[in-house]
Parts: structure tokens; sequence; C-alpha cells
């Protein structure tokens, strides 16, 4: 096990900092709020993006790239969206350096000041309805269904790695639509999408829902999210999808020509993850000994380590291991083969499981005359010995297995630490022990705000999933008409 | 055909311009410099991206993500490289706007200045650098092998798209060595895969050289790079692969520890190639008719247009193209059925040829009666009647031969605009009429210059494959071992 990493029980934040950094995922670099996200990391946020684009394009999405710049007259035209991200910008001023005439170094050369400041894009709303204007003319140019890859910047005060920093990466879908309904229909059916990624790949389980309007996208109709909930007992928004009615096409005065020959504005959405999904990954399901990493997401999937003497067993056991990394490689899996020789396999078994690499084949010399392999899996923790012949099946399934494991366990967890709660006092000590409250609420935003101030717990979302169920107002005794989800949150 | 694409021969330029926008690839943003990459273009430039990082992973290379901004001081940090770039930074000095006092809209919020600029990253060797200070302590640690895909900036004055624009998008790689002669190799390595890439998948023949001190990367010991002929006689540089000395671990400071227990300084390489490919690839094969797309490299490498009138045909067609579709897709070929209504067959066709779709496929009832089909190649916009049955393997060694063709156009082309010249005036008249010049040269900055100044042409690279020739320079008539490789260059 890794000496001093901190236990989930006793520090969870800094539990969480040290997973981040000696799993070699990212680290803070010299730019205030800005991350270093190192090649361990960076591979889990590539095999992210590829499932979520492979889901994107099968559902008729293409990709494009837009600038990284917004002129700050754009950000102006919509009124709730400039309130919303003018705080958090960074604004450039000046396109030139220049030798410091008073000393060394370099100062900003005050003849090359913009006439118009650039933002740094927090989100691309503005930039992209700004370029749709010329692409849409006719109901035969929609829909429109375009993502992009791309970093964007908000300058947040308290940044955390990975959960919240100045730049992220992330992607941001933006589609036109001639009606108001299917726009609606892509809406949700993105949020389908992101669940079933947070479901299927990072075995994360997720509520779907609508969020208050306090809590919408500045400039959205309507904002729905995946909320999951993390292993200290709070929530983590995971993913957003908004419906921007016509707010942005008649800022950017994007008409259409509809079927019946009339002008129209046209519909939008937009919708996005990020990096921060990283984050939800390491929190829903490391424990004390290091990451957790479902297989689907892991880059090394299969780790097989020679326990030996001296170069003679080593090679017999590489003779015995090249077999099955040839057979586990066929079925498409990641395996690395570590016969490192200046590290002991006590030392590797460590290293592997603070990486969170789902499954870990032993093979020492006894292994070598019986015939079998040491299997260890991450997930649980546990070993057993097995035969060496068709071990490649046996570890095929066993991922599969993994994979749906971490999620029960994950489910498990929200299910134990989800709690319908009915008096004030109740809701006030449940948000202390952490967890997803299920409340009622009134309906108003002054009980939504006075809740929070008194508690910090925020409402999570209004859930699809609910049966309707009158009753009363948490806070205010008001009638409600289905409970919502309260948490505090990252 | 497309009514009134520019021809090359009359107005390159426009054709080029015209290109890039009727085959939907990329178009001028509101923002100076920065460019929309369009869906269709967008899609180019992902099969370039996979290519590449296979490529770069294979030869052991991982990805990483590093910040956005740079310090100003970083940037001070290695002398030439700041003065290299200083002059086309885009500069960021604040970090919030706020409601106008006077008025409407945002302005800059004069409480809100950083203590130190930022420079939106023009390239990530001095943040990179930061970075490894904290990484390297040993040659344990070493060697370092990353890349990064990312967005960069330089405040250009006169921007062509994909060719020179503000922003760009594009791979940089950052490689720390603890040996001279392994960072070289590093170097020379990668030169090879962008050359086999400009090759193999561009079908694009390029010169592998080394730069004249003048044309240097700022900051680098040695630049090595690819330069390809395009159609007017221009030489475009398409890839550049850096060997930096220990420039830029002495200006962060970062030394290890050798086998010998000796602390010693990195040695270093970077190397990147960008969107500015795209701009190569159009320029380098593209027709009167549009674009010409190697199949490697096309979104759409066969397309399928029914030639029919009535639903009725148009069934029985759609009922013989499904297992020819199938097949072509079993194959890993990407295959677009176009049975849109819209459309006329014959517009439909002049789409795909402006768009460079390889090979396209039109089959009309006669075609059905007699169990062909019309076969149309979009490198020679020949026509061919083909047996339906066994179409699809016909198809597949055809995508091959149109790969290869495109590069054995392009390399006739390059070796007919290729001059050895030997006489000042020669040299004046061949650099007027175009292509890659090769003559003789002294070696010295100071003639270099004047060449440059006399007649724009620029000595692109000293060629690693020519022959060692001793003769004298076109210019000044002093001693030369070797010709050099002359042109105007975009």
């Amino acid at each position: 096990m890794s000496k001093g990493l901190p236990k989930r029980s006793e520090n969870y934040s800094e539990w969480y900092n040290e997973i981040v950094k000696r799993a070699d995922l990212a680290e803070n670099s010299a730019v205030r709020g800005c991350m270093v996200i190192k090649p361990y990391g960076y591979a889990i946020w590539e095999k992210m993006q590829r499932a979520l684009d492979d889901m994107f394009k099968a559902s008729g999405h293409v990709n494009a790239y837009f600038p990284l710049f917004v002129p700050k007259s754009f950000l102006e035209k919509e009124e709730e969206h400039a309130e919303g991200f003018a705080k958090e910008c960074a604004v450039i001023t000046h396109y030139r350096l220049k030798a410091n005439p008073d000393g060394k170094g370099l100062v900003v050369d005050p003849n090359a000041k913009l006439e118009e400041e650039l933002i740094v894009r927090p989100t691309s709303e503005t930039v992209i309805w700004n370029t749709y204007k010329g692409w849409i003319q006719s109901w035969r140019d929609l829909p429109i269904l375009i993502n992009q890859w791309a970093n964007v910047v908000r300058w947040e005060m308290r940044t955390r790695i990975f959960l919240r920093t100045a730049e992220f990466l992330w992607q941001e879908g933006h589609t036109a639509h001639a009606t108001k309904q299917e726009a609606i229909e892509e809406t949700n059916k993105i949020l389908e999408i992101y669940a079933e990624f947070a479901e299927k790949w990072m075995s994360m389980p997720v509520i779907q829902g609508v969020k208050t309007a306090s809590e919408r996208f500045a400039g959205a109709e309507d904002t729905l999210c995946i909320e999951a909930l993390m292993q200290d007992g709070k929530a983590l928004q995971s993913g957003t999808s908004h419906f921007l009615g016509q707010n942005f096409a008649k800022s950017f005065d994007v008409k259409f020509t509809n079927k019946e020959g009339q002008l129209e504005y046209a519909w939008a959405t937009s919708w996005g993850v990020s990096t921060r999904l990283m984050g939800a990954l390491i929190m829903a399901h490391s424990d004390d000994n290091g990451l957790v990493l479902p297989p689907k997401l892991a880059p090394i999937q299969v780790v097989i380590v020679p326990i030996y003497k001296g170069e003679e067993d080593l090679a017999k056991i590489t003779e015995a291991v090249n077999p099955v990394f040839e057979a586990l490689k066929a079925k498409g899996i990641s395996v690395k083969y570590d016969d490192d020789d200046k590290q002991r396999s006590g030392w590797k078994f460590a290293e592997y499981e603070l990486k969170g690499v789902p499954v870990r084949l032993g093979l020492g010399m006894r292994d070598l005359e019986n015939g079998t392999v040491e299997v260890a899996r991450r997930d649980t923790l546990t070993k057993e010995s097995k035969p060496l012949a068709g071990i490649a099946d046996y570890v095929e399934s066993l991922l599969d297995e993994i994979q749906e494991n971490i999620y029960d366990k994950a489910l498990k967890f929200r299910e134990e630490n989800t709690f319908t709660v009915d008096t004030w006092d109740d809701f006030k000590a449940q948000v202390e022990k952490g967890g997803f409250i299920l409340a009622h609420w009134d309906g108003t935003a002054e009980t939504e705000e006075a809740i929070k101030n008194e508690t910090k717990a925020t409402i999570r979302c209004i859930p699809f999933n609910s049966a309707e169920e009158a009753g009363k107002c948490v806070y205010s005794g008001k009638d409600s008409a289905k409970r919502v989800v309260f948490a505090k949150a990252y």
C-alpha cells in the first residue's frame, strides 16, 4: 500500500488531492488556476472523449471548430448570458509585447491596443450563433448538429484540480432547429447520452432532472442535468444540456424561412461535459489504496507482473506470459507486461493499485509449475489463483464483471445515502451528514435561496423519475407537488 | 461543374479561397484572423489527427495537456525565443468585465488588472519546460516523450485561411533526453514521421532538410523541415522538428543526475504540424473542378448516387445498392448513399466533385438491367462501366490506386518544376516562373539575405538527400559544397 495516502474518512479533500498527484493524473501549473493534465490522466480523458465522440456521431452530430476569442460586443448581446460570464473573463487588450525601454525583459506595447477587447471564450454560444447567422436561411439548412472539442476559460476565484479550474477542456454542442419541439427533443436526447456515458462507461449512477431557474445556464430557458453523489456525500453536477429557446437567435438575428414561407427565429440547444468528469470519476470510486478505474476507461486494463529471482526465472515466466499477452491484445484489451528490473514486484503491486489498474496478473515460479496465475481485482482487492489455460477468456469476462460491480457499489452507496426528509430540523441535520435529500419545496426562488443560505444545500435538480406526491415544503410549509433533490455540491 | 470556380491558371489565390469556401472547409470568422473550421473541413483534420496520433503513439509518445497561458516572465527567459514571439502575442491584462457605469454594455474592470500579464501560448516550450523542472531529477526520469494537441495564437498581420491564421490548431511535441545524441535522433525520427505522413497519407511528396540559421525556430539549435511544392510553384513548409539543445533546460534550470552521478542539463526537442496542412492538401492536388482528396484523408471515400425517375425506380436501385453499401462498409470504407430527393443527380455529381470525394458510383435503370455500375474517379475525372458483381473489391483496390496516383502526379509536377540553376540571371528568371531551384550558396547569412531582398526567394532547406557537389555560389560566386533548395514560399 502506498505510504501515507490520507484516508477518505479522515481528510477527504487531502485524499483527493493526493490521488490526483500520486496516480500521476494532473498537477497545478505555475499559471494560476490552470492545470497540467499528465499523460496518465490525459489517457483517461482520451478514452472519455472517444466514447462520447462516438455517441455524438452515432446520433448524427458532427465536429467543427470555432474561434477561441469572443469580441466583447458579442458577449453583451444576450443580457443574461453577459451577466453570467462577465465577472470571470480573461480579457485580451493588446496584441504585442516589446523590449522594455527602461531595462530588461518585455513590456506590453501601448501602441498595440485592440480597438475592441477580446474575451477568451468561457463558452461559445455567442461566437457560434454569430456564425450560424450566415449558415441559416431556410428550413432546409436545419437542423445544424455541431459539437466542438475545445478549451475554455472562466476566471474562478477558488479553483480545485479537475473540479473547478480557470482553464478546462470540454466538448460543447450547439444545435439549431426549425421547431421548438425538435430543440427540446435534442436537449433530452443529449441528456440521455450523458447519463448513458456516466453509467455505462464511468460506472457512475446519475439522477437526471431539470435545474431550478436560479441554477440555469445564463441565457437558457431550461437546463437539464445529470447529478452524481460522491463518497463524501456531496453532489457533483456532471453534465448539462440546455434548451436555449430563441434567445441567441434573437440576439444574433438568426432567422430562417420555414416550410410555410414565413420568417422565424431558429431554436437552439447547447450542452457540455468537461474534464470535471475526471474529478467525478476519481471521487466516485477510489479508495484508501488509490484510484479505482472502471475497465472501459482504464488506460491499462490488465497488468502482468512477473515474480522472480534472476534472469533465468524471468525468461521462463516471460515465455509463459507471451501467449497470454497476445491473447489479451487480440481481444482488444489494453495490457502491459511489466518486466522492469529496477523495481520489486511488491512495489509494482502498490503502484498499479494506486493507478487503478482493474486486473493484475501475478506469475511466479510456483505458478509455472502448477500451471496457475494469481488474479488480483482492483475493485474488491481480492486475489485468486486460476488455471493459466484459458486465462484470457476469464479476464475478458472479469473486466465486464468489474465494470458492473463498480457501478453496483456506487449505486448501493447512493441508495444508502439518499434520504427522504420531511421536517426542517431533520433537513438541517441531514445536510450536515451529507447525501442526497429528497424533500418537498414550494417552488419559489425565495425558499430555495433561504435554504441555501441557512444550510449551503442547493436544489441539485427536479428529478424526472420521481412520482408525483403531494406534500408540504420542508422550509415554508406551503404546498408542493413533488420532492426535489437537495445536497451540498461541488 | 461548379459555376464560376476561378481557374488555377488565371487566379490561383482566388481559386484557393473559393475551394475553401465552396467545399465547405472553413471560413473567416468575425474575429480578426481567426477561422471557423466547418464540419467537412474538420472531418479531414480529424483524419489527419488520428493518423499522426497513431504514429506518435506507435513510436512511444504519449499525449498530455499544458496551460493555454504563458506568464510574460516565462517568455522572457529564453532570449531568442522571446524576440521571436514577442511581436505577435495576444496579451491578457485583466480578468473581469463589469457593467459600464456610463451607459450600456460591458467594460474592462480596472480593479481586475493582473499583476503579471499572461500571453496566449504561441507555442509551449516555456510553460512545458517550467513543468519539466518538477519532473526531471534523474536519468531514470528520461526520456520524456510528450505530445499535445492544442490551439495556439500568433497575432499575424496578414492572414490567409489555413495557411496563416492568428489562431490555429496543431500538435506540439516536447521531449527531454539524457543525451545530445538521443535528442538529435528524436528530431530526425519525427521528421521521418512527418515525411511519411505527408507522402503516404496526404499523397504529397516532400523534401527533407535542415533550415539555415536565419530560418530556424526561435530558440532552436537546428530546425529540420519538410517542404512541399504547391501547384503555383511556391513552396509550403509543412512540418518542422527542432533540436533545442540545452537552451530551454538552461533557461528553466532543468538539471538531472546522469548515470555517473553528475548534474547535467537535459536535452530537448520540439516539433509540430498544424492546420496549415489543410492548406497544403488543398493546394497540392485540387483542380479547376474543386477539391481532390487522397482517399486516406477523405471523410467520404465513396459516394453512391442513384439515377432515377420516380419512387419505384429508386426502390429498385436502392435494393441493388444495399449489398454494395454493406460490402464497402464491411471493408472499413467510408461510403455515403445519396438518395436525397431534393437534388438532381447532375447537381450531386458536381457537388461531390467539388468536395473531392475520390470515387463516385452512379447507378441508373439501364445499369440495373445490365448488371453494371458507372465508376467515376475524382483524380482523373474518368468514368468507366463495371460489373456490379464484385464492385466492392474493385473499389477497394481503386482507392489504393487513386492514393498512389495522386502522389505520382504531385511527384511528377515537382520533378517538372525543380530546376538546377547556375547563373544569377537564370536564377532571377526562374524565381519569377516558380518552382524549386537547386542552386549553390556560399553559406553566409549576408548572401541569403541579399537573395531574399532581390528576388523574394528564400532557402527552403539544405536537403538531406542531395549529393555533395562542389560549385560556385549563384549570387557571390564563392565556393559551395552542395546545392540548396530555393523558392518563394507561403
